[in-house]
């Protein structure tokens, strides 16, 4: 497959120390604001003067999952549709907490197995109706994956162009668990049943099968060694997976702030990384999730979340739920007194 | 000494029974929204229809401390009544939180060694030009422990007479973290080099030097066995300390959501918690702090915190900074869409 996304450049290391050394010179102790004070160093090395005027957006991409036909999810199927739904009406959680953040939201349907006519809300970029279920053949061709990630890229590009600056986004998919677990085990090598949870809620029995249907999956897609990410996100991804990890890249080449939500989102994050290792600079990680795997990915990352309060939701809430700690991380850069314009005795 | 505070009635479980009842019915998988619903639960629990109306102040109480004068803290003592001024003209940390939370910020002076003349914003209720070093004296009388308290319960009632029904409160006093160690100790009988931390940023010898000096002044005031909780405040508290503790006391009493900040204002909450267990159910704890010790205190106490991002700034910037979450819960529980509203199928 050809490369169809810009490279992303490094943030200058000489703008994260400038960064740092105006909340240095704040009138508190070094350091003391911990990583609130990682997150305005990253707003102000990725936006420079447009740190002064955060505008965040929540996209939520929507797709459903050929494998969830073989009961890997605690939901039927038809719940993506009906969520789907739910977020252009207004009443899920993700709604909400955009709506206390002020932040736009824009639902993205990359392959629901529904129509959803005349839902001006709703940004229909439909590939199929869902993908195949990755336990008998790729997910998506090639091609499929290609137009997934465009449609991410075409998104953010959305956004960027109405002053957007801050990148939150989230995704929908009854079965998208299984994907994601699946993808972090070709991407990070580690063991199936350290990547596979409860997704919306599978226990005893089912989480067994759950496990056995990713492991038979990944045996037949990655046992000739390790596949490419482009190839891992076609044989085992979602469209909204791959519309997540194309979203990702173009928002770091706009130089935009990106704030990765869980589980799933992760894993589309986890993509883009292998591919523009430099995109990590441009990401606040907004939680880490109750999903098990999560803390691993993040791990593997290298990367610290700012909540880690058990939610499992998905729908991009927990991205949404931090974006006023965000705005008050660029707060705190652009307001707090300095200890020589405050007059406060610094550490003897 | 005498109570001079009103007994804490517990939540009723059924209140709390119901509330996830209600939360249990929204579009998201039972449970999947974590710690945030369980702030959802105290909310409602104990703001009952108030919860639509969230009110939300955050009072910083200030005082000096004799101990500073043996060399517990890497910044001067004449620093108190300098960010006490920054407060007053808003550049400090607490000061840009709070704003971004749009809650009210109430900053008391309950013993600072300095005058603050005609600064309107100020509540003046000093008790004394500092503690006594507890190195070698109670750091305060009983009487003035039971008058500080005070000063906690009428900065709530001021509060709460303005419709405030979510008080968070900070402190300010440089060589509190030696009080705050020294009253974990105890209460919790914790070992004096597991609740001895950096503070503002003492290191090494500096480290060394200050858990030398509060065990020794913790051998001088408990070595007769284990002391009641006002005669522990009084023997190694501070005024802000003490009014911390009575504030909170008086919040539960009001049945006002509590926002405990971090270190030093978790040793006021278990005083106070120790005098009346209940409180706890009113009680929503910010975030961990980086500050050693302050992990111990809420294992203790038997709670989680919201964030755990090596903040130790105090002021109640933690507690100030976490509103918005605290908004988001209360969001969800009154906006989101049940499955029944929205048409979403439960789970098989």
């Amino acid at each position: 497959m050809s490369p169809t996304w810009h490279s992303v450049k490094p943030v200058d290391d000489s703008l994260r120390s400038r960064a740092q050394a105006v909340l240095d010179q704040k009138t508190k102790p070094l350091g003391s604001l911990g990583q609130l004070e990682d997150v305005a160093v990253i707003l102000a090395s990725v936006l420079g003067q447009q740190i002064q005027n955060l505008k965040s957006a929540v996209a939520v991409f929507a797709a459903d999952h050929g494998i969830a036909e073989v009961g890997v999810s605690a939901f039927p199927q038809e719940v993506t549709a009906q969520m789907v739904n739910n977020f252009l009406t207004g009443g899920a959680a993700v709604n909400v907490l955009a709506r206390a953040a002020r932040a736009k939201l824009l639902i993205v349907d990359v392959g629901v197995k529904a129509e959803f006519d005349g839902q001006d809300a709703l940004l229909s970029r439909s590939i199929a109706k869902g993908t195949a279920s990755f336990l008998n053949a790729k997910a998506m061709s090639d091609a499929q994956c290609m137009q997934a990630m465009g449609v991410g890229r075409e998104v953010v590009d959305i956004l960027w162009s109405q002053g957007c600056n801050v990148f939150a986004a989230g995704e929908m998919g009854i079965g998208n668990t299984s994907s994601a677990s699946a993808i972090m085990h070709a991407m990070t090598q580690t063991p199936i049943e350290q990547c596979v949870g409860r997704g919306t809620g599978v226990y005893d029995d089912a989480l067994c099968r759950k496990v056995e249907i990713i492991k038979q999956a990944c045996n037949k897609h990655f046992s000739h060694g390790q596949a490419d990410p482009l190839g891992v996100l076609a044989s085992v991804g979602g469209f909204e997976i791959a519309a997540l990890s194309g979203a990702f890249l173009q928002a770091a080449y706009r130089e935009m702030v990106i704030v990765v939500d869980g589980f799933i989102t992760t894993s589309a994050f986890l993509v883009a990384a292998k591919l523009e290792p430099s995109i990590v600079d441009y990401a606040i990680f907004a939680h880490q999730s109750g999903e098990l795997g999560h803390a691993k990915m993040l791990e593997h990352l290298q990367v610290n979340p700012l909540l880690s309060i058990q939610m499992r939701l998905g729908e991009g809430s927990g991205a949404a739920l931090v974006l006023p700690i965000i705005q008050a991380a660029a707060n705190i850069y652009l307001e707090m007194a300095s200890f020589e314009s405050a007059g406060v005795s610094q550490k003897s």
